[in-house]
Protein backbone atom coordinates (compact mmCIF):
# COMPACT_ATOMS: atom_id res chain seq x y z
CA UNK A 1 0.00 0.00 0.00
CA UNK A 2 2.74 2.49 0.89
CA UNK A 3 4.57 1.57 -2.29
CA UNK A 4 1.53 2.47 -4.14
CA UNK A 5 1.59 6.22 -2.70
CA UNK A 6 5.51 6.23 -3.58
CA UNK A 7 4.10 5.56 -7.10
CA UNK A 8 1.52 8.05 -7.18
CA UNK A 9 3.24 10.61 -6.12
CA UNK A 10 6.38 10.22 -8.55
CA UNK A 11 3.82 10.51 -11.54
CA UNK A 12 1.99 13.08 -9.96
CA UNK A 13 5.81 14.69 -10.21
CA UNK A 14 6.83 13.25 -13.28
CA UNK A 15 2.93 14.33 -15.09
CA UNK A 16 3.78 18.29 -13.98
CA UNK A 17 7.25 18.28 -14.96
CA UNK A 18 6.18 16.64 -18.32
CA UNK A 19 4.05 19.76 -18.56
CA UNK A 20 6.28 21.80 -17.40
CA UNK A 21 8.76 21.04 -20.51
CA UNK A 22 6.40 21.38 -22.75
CA UNK A 23 6.13 25.10 -21.76
CA UNK A 24 9.78 25.50 -21.97
CA UNK A 25 10.29 24.03 -25.41
CA UNK A 26 6.87 26.27 -26.51
CA UNK A 27 9.44 29.09 -25.14
CA UNK A 28 12.74 28.06 -26.51
CA UNK A 29 10.60 27.82 -30.08
CA UNK A 30 9.19 31.39 -29.95
CA UNK A 31 12.81 32.52 -28.93
CA UNK A 32 13.91 29.93 -31.94
CA UNK A 33 16.47 28.24 -29.54
CA UNK A 34 18.27 25.47 -29.67
CA UNK A 35 18.61 23.68 -26.28
CA UNK A 36 20.91 20.36 -26.01
CA UNK A 37 20.53 18.13 -22.54
CA UNK A 38 23.86 16.19 -21.98
CA UNK A 39 23.86 13.48 -19.92
CA UNK A 40 25.79 10.55 -19.10
CA UNK A 41 27.75 8.65 -16.12
CA UNK A 42 30.12 10.79 -14.05
CA UNK A 43 33.25 11.36 -16.06
CA UNK A 44 32.31 9.87 -19.70
CA UNK A 45 33.89 13.17 -21.04
CA UNK A 46 30.81 15.29 -21.06
CA UNK A 47 32.55 18.66 -20.50
CA UNK A 48 35.10 18.10 -23.14
CA UNK A 49 32.50 17.34 -25.97
CA UNK A 50 30.84 20.40 -24.42
CA UNK A 51 33.86 22.52 -25.20
CA UNK A 52 34.48 20.72 -28.37
CA UNK A 53 30.82 21.49 -29.36
CA UNK A 54 31.42 25.60 -28.22
CA UNK A 55 34.69 25.75 -30.68
CA UNK A 56 32.81 23.93 -33.52
CA UNK A 57 29.97 26.81 -33.23
CA UNK A 58 31.14 29.71 -31.52
CA UNK A 59 31.79 31.60 -34.78
CA UNK A 60 28.67 31.31 -35.95
CA UNK A 61 25.82 31.09 -33.17
CA UNK A 62 25.58 32.71 -29.86
CA UNK A 63 25.99 30.00 -26.67
CA UNK A 64 25.17 29.78 -23.41
CA UNK A 65 25.84 26.96 -20.98
CA UNK A 66 24.20 25.34 -17.83
CA UNK A 67 26.40 23.59 -15.91
CA UNK A 68 24.51 21.23 -13.37
CA UNK A 69 26.38 19.88 -10.21
CA UNK A 70 25.73 18.51 -6.79
CA UNK A 71 28.78 20.41 -5.90
CA UNK A 72 31.71 22.20 -6.92
CA UNK A 73 32.79 24.75 -9.53
CA UNK A 74 35.05 22.53 -11.41
CA UNK A 75 33.01 22.08 -15.22
CA UNK A 76 32.06 25.71 -15.04
CA UNK A 77 35.49 26.56 -15.19
CA UNK A 78 36.82 24.64 -17.94
CA UNK A 79 33.60 26.20 -19.81
CA UNK A 80 34.17 29.56 -19.04
CA UNK A 81 37.21 29.49 -21.04
CA UNK A 82 35.50 28.90 -24.11
CA UNK A 83 34.38 32.49 -23.62
CA UNK A 84 31.01 31.39 -23.72
CA UNK A 85 28.35 32.45 -21.08
CA UNK A 86 28.00 29.75 -18.85
CA UNK A 87 26.01 29.48 -15.30
CA UNK A 88 26.89 26.92 -12.22
CA UNK A 89 23.81 25.21 -10.86
CA UNK A 90 24.54 22.78 -7.42
CA UNK A 91 21.63 21.08 -6.94
CA UNK A 92 22.49 20.36 -3.50
CA UNK A 93 22.31 16.21 -3.68
CA UNK A 94 19.58 15.93 -6.12
CA UNK A 95 20.54 13.73 -8.58
CA UNK A 96 18.90 14.93 -12.18
CA UNK A 97 17.72 17.91 -13.16
CA UNK A 98 13.81 18.87 -13.11
CA UNK A 99 12.27 21.20 -14.71
CA UNK A 100 11.71 23.90 -12.43
CA UNK A 101 15.49 23.58 -12.17
CA UNK A 102 15.92 23.62 -15.62
CA UNK A 103 13.26 26.62 -16.19
CA UNK A 104 14.93 28.75 -13.02
CA UNK A 105 18.39 28.22 -14.60
CA UNK A 106 17.50 29.22 -18.45
CA UNK A 107 16.33 32.31 -16.19
CA UNK A 108 19.64 33.07 -14.26
CA UNK A 109 21.92 32.34 -17.66
CA UNK A 110 19.44 34.79 -19.39
CA UNK A 111 18.38 33.60 -22.99
CA UNK A 112 17.37 36.93 -24.64
CA UNK A 113 19.65 37.13 -27.95
CA UNK A 114 20.82 33.69 -27.40
CA UNK A 115 20.63 30.96 -30.58
CA UNK A 116 22.09 27.75 -28.42
CA UNK A 117 21.88 26.28 -24.95
CA UNK A 118 23.48 23.61 -23.49
CA UNK A 119 22.83 21.85 -20.23
CA UNK A 120 25.38 19.35 -18.66
CA UNK A 121 23.18 17.39 -16.84
CA UNK A 122 24.19 15.84 -13.02
CA UNK A 123 26.60 12.54 -13.97
CA UNK A 124 24.33 9.60 -13.90
CA UNK A 125 23.39 6.95 -16.07
CA UNK A 126 19.86 6.73 -14.21
CA UNK A 127 17.72 9.27 -12.64
CA UNK A 128 17.79 12.30 -15.44
CA UNK A 129 16.70 10.11 -18.44
CA UNK A 130 13.57 9.76 -16.37
CA UNK A 131 13.14 13.70 -16.30
CA UNK A 132 12.25 15.75 -19.60
CA UNK A 133 14.63 18.83 -19.04
CA UNK A 134 12.19 20.55 -22.01
CA UNK A 135 15.46 20.53 -23.80
CA UNK A 136 15.08 20.03 -28.33
CA UNK A 137 17.54 16.90 -27.77
CA UNK A 138 19.12 14.37 -25.70
CA UNK A 139 22.85 13.57 -26.28
CA UNK A 140 23.61 10.63 -24.45
CA UNK A 141 27.30 9.82 -24.03
CA UNK A 142 29.11 6.53 -23.48
CA UNK A 143 32.29 6.29 -22.74
CA UNK A 144 34.44 3.60 -23.61
CA UNK A 145 36.49 2.78 -20.11
CA UNK A 146 32.70 2.15 -19.09
CA UNK A 147 32.20 -0.75 -21.65
CA UNK A 148 29.88 -1.98 -24.35
CA UNK A 149 27.28 -3.45 -22.08
CA UNK A 150 25.81 -0.23 -20.68
CA UNK A 151 23.23 0.00 -22.84
CA UNK A 152 21.86 -3.29 -22.13
CA UNK A 153 22.53 -2.29 -18.41
CA UNK A 154 20.98 1.04 -18.44
CA UNK A 155 17.98 0.85 -20.79
CA UNK A 156 15.87 3.89 -19.95
CA UNK A 157 18.91 6.84 -20.88
CA UNK A 158 19.15 4.65 -24.32
CA UNK A 159 15.54 5.29 -25.12
CA UNK A 160 15.32 8.65 -24.26
CA UNK A 161 18.74 9.63 -26.15
CA UNK A 162 17.95 11.57 -29.77
CA UNK A 163 21.81 11.29 -30.74
CA UNK A 164 24.66 8.75 -28.77
CA UNK A 165 28.10 9.66 -28.73
CA UNK A 166 30.55 7.01 -28.15
CA UNK A 167 33.59 8.80 -26.36
CA UNK A 168 37.17 8.39 -25.56
CA UNK A 169 37.86 5.75 -28.40
CA UNK A 170 41.00 6.61 -28.49
CA UNK A 171 41.57 3.71 -25.54
CA UNK A 172 39.40 1.39 -27.35
CA UNK A 173 41.86 -1.37 -27.72
CA UNK A 174 43.77 -1.01 -23.96
CA UNK A 175 39.62 -1.73 -22.86
CA UNK A 176 38.56 -4.42 -25.12
CA UNK A 177 35.35 -2.40 -26.24
CA UNK A 178 34.28 -2.94 -29.29
CA UNK A 179 32.12 0.19 -30.98
CA UNK A 180 30.03 -2.73 -33.32
CA UNK A 181 29.02 -4.39 -30.20
CA UNK A 182 27.95 -0.92 -28.90
CA UNK A 183 26.31 0.18 -31.86
CA UNK A 184 23.73 -3.08 -31.89
CA UNK A 185 23.33 -2.47 -27.95
CA UNK A 186 22.09 1.00 -28.33
CA UNK A 187 20.02 0.23 -31.52
CA UNK A 188 18.62 -2.66 -28.99
CA UNK A 189 16.93 -0.05 -26.86
CA UNK A 190 16.44 2.70 -29.76
CA UNK A 191 16.56 1.48 -32.93
CA UNK A 192 17.30 4.66 -35.03
CA UNK A 193 18.96 6.66 -32.77
CA UNK A 194 22.51 8.62 -34.63
CA UNK A 195 25.06 7.29 -33.61
CA UNK A 196 28.77 8.77 -33.32
CA UNK A 197 32.43 7.39 -32.62
CA UNK A 198 34.34 10.10 -31.02
CA UNK A 199 37.52 10.72 -29.65
CA UNK A 200 37.93 14.17 -28.29
CA UNK A 201 41.48 13.52 -27.93
CA UNK A 202 42.22 12.36 -31.35
CA UNK A 203 39.87 15.12 -32.95
CA UNK A 204 37.96 12.25 -34.35
CA UNK A 205 34.05 12.25 -34.48
CA UNK A 206 33.52 15.55 -33.26
CA UNK A 207 32.90 17.60 -36.66
CA UNK A 208 30.54 14.68 -37.19
CA UNK A 209 28.85 15.64 -33.98
CA UNK A 210 28.73 19.23 -34.50
CA UNK A 211 27.68 19.00 -37.79
CA UNK A 212 24.78 17.29 -37.00
CA UNK A 213 23.81 19.80 -34.65
CA UNK A 214 24.15 22.73 -36.61
CA UNK A 215 21.45 21.08 -38.76
CA UNK A 216 19.09 20.59 -35.61
CA UNK A 217 20.08 24.56 -34.87
CA UNK A 218 18.93 25.54 -38.21
CA UNK A 219 15.91 23.40 -38.07
CA UNK A 220 14.88 25.12 -34.90
CA UNK A 221 15.69 28.83 -36.60
CA UNK A 222 13.80 27.88 -39.71
CA UNK A 223 11.19 27.18 -37.07
CA UNK B 1 4.88 24.38 -0.12
CA UNK B 2 5.02 21.44 -2.39
CA UNK B 3 9.08 21.16 -2.12
CA UNK B 4 8.16 20.68 1.44
CA UNK B 5 5.92 17.69 1.26
CA UNK B 6 8.44 16.26 -1.10
CA UNK B 7 11.22 16.48 1.22
CA UNK B 8 8.93 15.16 4.27
CA UNK B 9 8.13 12.15 2.22
CA UNK B 10 11.88 11.41 1.33
CA UNK B 11 12.83 12.15 5.44
CA UNK B 12 10.15 9.85 6.14
CA UNK B 13 11.49 6.86 3.61
CA UNK B 14 14.82 7.57 4.74
CA UNK B 15 14.09 7.33 8.82
CA UNK B 16 12.24 4.27 7.61
CA UNK B 17 14.99 2.71 5.37
CA UNK B 18 17.33 3.80 8.66
CA UNK B 19 15.25 1.67 10.79
CA UNK B 20 15.24 -1.48 8.57
CA UNK B 21 19.23 -1.36 8.22
CA UNK B 22 19.98 -1.70 11.68
CA UNK B 23 16.98 -4.74 11.81
CA UNK B 24 19.34 -6.04 9.12
CA UNK B 25 23.09 -5.66 10.87
CA UNK B 26 21.46 -6.90 13.82
CA UNK B 27 20.26 -9.80 12.23
CA UNK B 28 23.60 -10.14 10.28
CA UNK B 29 25.91 -9.82 13.45
CA UNK B 30 24.01 -12.63 15.17
CA UNK B 31 24.75 -14.68 12.06
CA UNK B 32 27.93 -13.80 12.00
CA UNK B 33 28.16 -12.53 8.16
CA UNK B 34 30.11 -9.74 6.93
CA UNK B 35 27.87 -7.94 4.52
CA UNK B 36 29.84 -5.77 1.39
CA UNK B 37 28.18 -2.97 -0.67
CA UNK B 38 30.01 -2.14 -3.13
CA UNK B 39 28.90 1.03 -5.10
CA UNK B 40 30.59 3.27 -7.65
CA UNK B 41 29.61 4.66 -11.19
CA UNK B 42 28.51 2.41 -14.09
CA UNK B 43 31.75 0.77 -15.46
CA UNK B 44 34.24 1.48 -13.09
CA UNK B 45 35.28 -2.28 -12.92
CA UNK B 46 32.69 -3.25 -9.43
CA UNK B 47 32.17 -6.92 -11.04
CA UNK B 48 36.02 -7.17 -12.29
CA UNK B 49 37.21 -6.49 -8.42
CA UNK B 50 34.05 -8.65 -6.71
CA UNK B 51 35.30 -11.12 -8.93
CA UNK B 52 38.86 -10.67 -7.49
CA UNK B 53 38.02 -10.43 -4.09
CA UNK B 54 36.23 -14.06 -4.40
CA UNK B 55 38.97 -15.59 -5.82
CA UNK B 56 40.89 -14.04 -2.79
CA UNK B 57 38.38 -15.11 -0.07
CA UNK B 58 36.74 -17.83 -1.45
CA UNK B 59 39.33 -21.13 -0.37
CA UNK B 60 38.74 -19.63 3.46
CA UNK B 61 34.79 -18.22 3.10
CA UNK B 62 31.50 -19.34 2.18
CA UNK B 63 30.34 -15.86 -0.20
CA UNK B 64 27.01 -14.66 -1.65
CA UNK B 65 26.87 -12.38 -4.05
CA UNK B 66 23.54 -9.92 -4.80
CA UNK B 67 23.78 -8.22 -8.08
CA UNK B 68 21.33 -5.19 -8.22
CA UNK B 69 21.06 -4.16 -11.99
CA UNK B 70 18.18 -1.88 -13.83
CA UNK B 71 17.81 -5.03 -16.53
CA UNK B 72 20.22 -7.61 -18.06
CA UNK B 73 21.74 -10.54 -15.84
CA UNK B 74 25.62 -9.56 -17.35
CA UNK B 75 26.98 -9.33 -14.22
CA UNK B 76 25.80 -11.93 -12.76
CA UNK B 77 26.40 -14.55 -15.56
CA UNK B 78 30.25 -13.02 -14.81
CA UNK B 79 30.20 -13.70 -11.68
CA UNK B 80 28.70 -17.02 -11.54
CA UNK B 81 31.82 -18.46 -13.09
CA UNK B 82 33.85 -17.99 -9.70
CA UNK B 83 31.30 -20.64 -8.57
CA UNK B 84 29.76 -18.43 -5.45
CA UNK B 85 26.12 -17.91 -5.09
CA UNK B 86 24.26 -15.59 -6.60
CA UNK B 87 21.00 -13.59 -7.07
CA UNK B 88 20.67 -11.02 -9.79
CA UNK B 89 17.96 -8.77 -8.73
CA UNK B 90 15.83 -6.31 -11.13
CA UNK B 91 15.32 -3.01 -9.75
CA UNK B 92 12.69 -1.88 -12.92
CA UNK B 93 14.20 1.36 -13.33
CA UNK B 94 15.11 2.02 -9.32
CA UNK B 95 18.18 3.75 -8.91
CA UNK B 96 19.67 2.27 -6.09
CA UNK B 97 18.71 -0.31 -3.19
CA UNK B 98 16.96 0.45 -0.40
CA UNK B 99 16.70 -1.71 2.76
CA UNK B 100 13.39 -3.24 1.88
CA UNK B 101 15.37 -4.37 -1.47
CA UNK B 102 18.65 -5.61 0.12
CA UNK B 103 16.12 -7.37 2.95
CA UNK B 104 14.37 -9.13 0.07
CA UNK B 105 17.83 -9.86 -1.86
CA UNK B 106 19.49 -11.49 0.89
CA UNK B 107 16.38 -13.70 1.67
CA UNK B 108 16.38 -14.35 -2.20
CA UNK B 109 19.97 -15.54 -1.97
CA UNK B 110 19.91 -17.42 1.71
CA UNK B 111 22.21 -16.51 3.82
CA UNK B 112 22.29 -19.40 6.25
CA UNK B 113 26.17 -21.36 6.38
CA UNK B 114 28.00 -18.09 4.65
CA UNK B 115 30.72 -15.58 6.30
CA UNK B 116 30.30 -13.13 3.58
CA UNK B 117 27.89 -11.09 1.07
CA UNK B 118 28.64 -8.77 -0.96
CA UNK B 119 26.28 -6.60 -2.75
CA UNK B 120 26.77 -5.18 -6.09
CA UNK B 121 25.11 -1.81 -6.01
CA UNK B 122 23.11 -0.24 -8.99
CA UNK B 123 26.08 2.10 -11.20
CA UNK B 124 25.13 5.53 -9.75
CA UNK B 125 27.69 7.84 -7.74
CA UNK B 126 24.66 10.12 -6.67
CA UNK B 127 21.59 8.05 -5.15
CA UNK B 128 22.68 4.83 -3.80
CA UNK B 129 25.14 7.38 -1.14
CA UNK B 130 22.06 8.08 0.90
CA UNK B 131 20.31 4.55 1.17
CA UNK B 132 21.88 2.46 3.96
CA UNK B 133 20.97 -1.13 2.53
CA UNK B 134 22.24 -2.57 6.17
CA UNK B 135 25.30 -3.95 5.31
CA UNK B 136 28.61 -3.04 7.67
CA UNK B 137 31.26 -1.53 5.50
CA UNK B 138 30.35 0.48 2.11
CA UNK B 139 33.29 0.13 -1.07
CA UNK B 140 33.30 2.75 -3.31
CA UNK B 141 35.39 3.10 -6.52
CA UNK B 142 36.68 5.71 -8.17
CA UNK B 143 37.98 4.40 -11.70
CA UNK B 144 41.10 6.61 -13.37
CA UNK B 145 38.89 7.23 -16.38
CA UNK B 146 36.31 9.26 -14.45
CA UNK B 147 38.79 11.72 -13.48
CA UNK B 148 40.69 12.64 -10.22
CA UNK B 149 38.24 15.24 -9.87
CA UNK B 150 34.90 13.28 -8.72
CA UNK B 151 35.00 13.05 -5.28
CA UNK B 152 34.51 17.03 -5.00
CA UNK B 153 31.49 16.55 -8.09
CA UNK B 154 29.99 13.46 -5.65
CA UNK B 155 30.41 14.56 -2.19
CA UNK B 156 28.00 12.36 0.08
CA UNK B 157 29.30 8.91 -2.21
CA UNK B 158 32.44 9.74 -0.68
CA UNK B 159 31.62 10.69 2.44
CA UNK B 160 29.50 7.43 2.84
CA UNK B 161 32.05 5.28 2.25
CA UNK B 162 34.16 3.12 4.56
CA UNK B 163 36.81 2.30 2.26
CA UNK B 164 37.83 3.52 -1.04
CA UNK B 165 39.46 1.85 -4.07
CA UNK B 166 40.95 3.31 -6.93
CA UNK B 167 40.65 1.19 -9.82
CA UNK B 168 41.99 1.00 -13.18
CA UNK B 169 45.26 2.59 -12.75
CA UNK B 170 46.87 0.65 -15.39
CA UNK B 171 45.91 3.51 -17.59
CA UNK B 172 46.41 6.36 -15.29
CA UNK B 173 49.10 7.81 -17.45
CA UNK B 174 46.74 8.24 -20.47
CA UNK B 175 44.48 9.75 -18.10
CA UNK B 176 46.00 12.21 -16.88
CA UNK B 177 44.97 11.08 -13.66
CA UNK B 178 46.66 11.50 -10.49
CA UNK B 179 46.49 9.17 -7.62
CA UNK B 180 47.48 12.05 -5.34
CA UNK B 181 45.23 14.13 -6.22
CA UNK B 182 42.80 11.93 -5.75
CA UNK B 183 43.57 10.70 -2.46
CA UNK B 184 43.57 14.76 -1.29
CA UNK B 185 40.06 15.30 -3.09
CA UNK B 186 38.97 12.08 -1.36
CA UNK B 187 40.08 13.00 2.15
CA UNK B 188 38.62 16.37 2.07
CA UNK B 189 35.29 14.59 1.41
CA UNK B 190 36.28 11.86 3.99
CA UNK B 191 39.47 12.80 6.29
CA UNK B 192 40.16 8.93 7.64
CA UNK B 193 38.60 6.36 4.72
CA UNK B 194 41.73 4.06 3.62
CA UNK B 195 42.26 4.29 -0.23
CA UNK B 196 43.79 1.61 -2.37
CA UNK B 197 45.47 1.93 -5.62
CA UNK B 198 44.20 -1.17 -7.48
CA UNK B 199 44.68 -2.03 -10.96
CA UNK B 200 42.88 -5.79 -11.95
CA UNK B 201 44.39 -5.79 -15.19
CA UNK B 202 48.01 -5.74 -13.44
CA UNK B 203 46.57 -7.72 -10.29
CA UNK B 204 47.96 -4.57 -7.97
CA UNK B 205 46.59 -3.26 -5.19
CA UNK B 206 43.99 -5.99 -5.27
CA UNK B 207 45.63 -8.00 -2.29
CA UNK B 208 45.81 -4.99 -0.09
CA UNK B 209 41.86 -4.75 -0.64
CA UNK B 210 41.24 -8.71 0.50
CA UNK B 211 43.51 -8.49 3.35
CA UNK B 212 41.50 -5.63 4.59
CA UNK B 213 38.67 -7.40 4.12
CA UNK B 214 39.92 -10.06 5.92
CA UNK B 215 40.48 -8.57 8.93
CA UNK B 216 36.55 -6.97 8.77
CA UNK B 217 35.51 -10.52 8.16
CA UNK B 218 37.66 -11.62 11.03
CA UNK B 219 35.87 -8.71 13.46
CA UNK B 220 32.82 -9.69 13.07
CA UNK B 221 33.62 -13.51 13.38
CA UNK B 222 34.88 -12.63 16.34
CA UNK B 223 31.74 -10.65 17.45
Amino acid sequence: MDEFKIVEIKEDILSRNNEQAKDIRREMREKKIFFLNVMSSPGSGKTTLITEIINGLKNDYKIGIIEADLDSAVDAETIAKTGVKVVQIHTLGACHITCQMSYESLSALGTDGLDVVILENIGNLVCPAEFDTGANKNLVLLSVPEGDDKPLKYPLMFEVASVVAITKTDVGKIFDFSPERAVENIHKRNPDVPVFITSAKLKQGVDEVVNYLRCEIEKVKRG
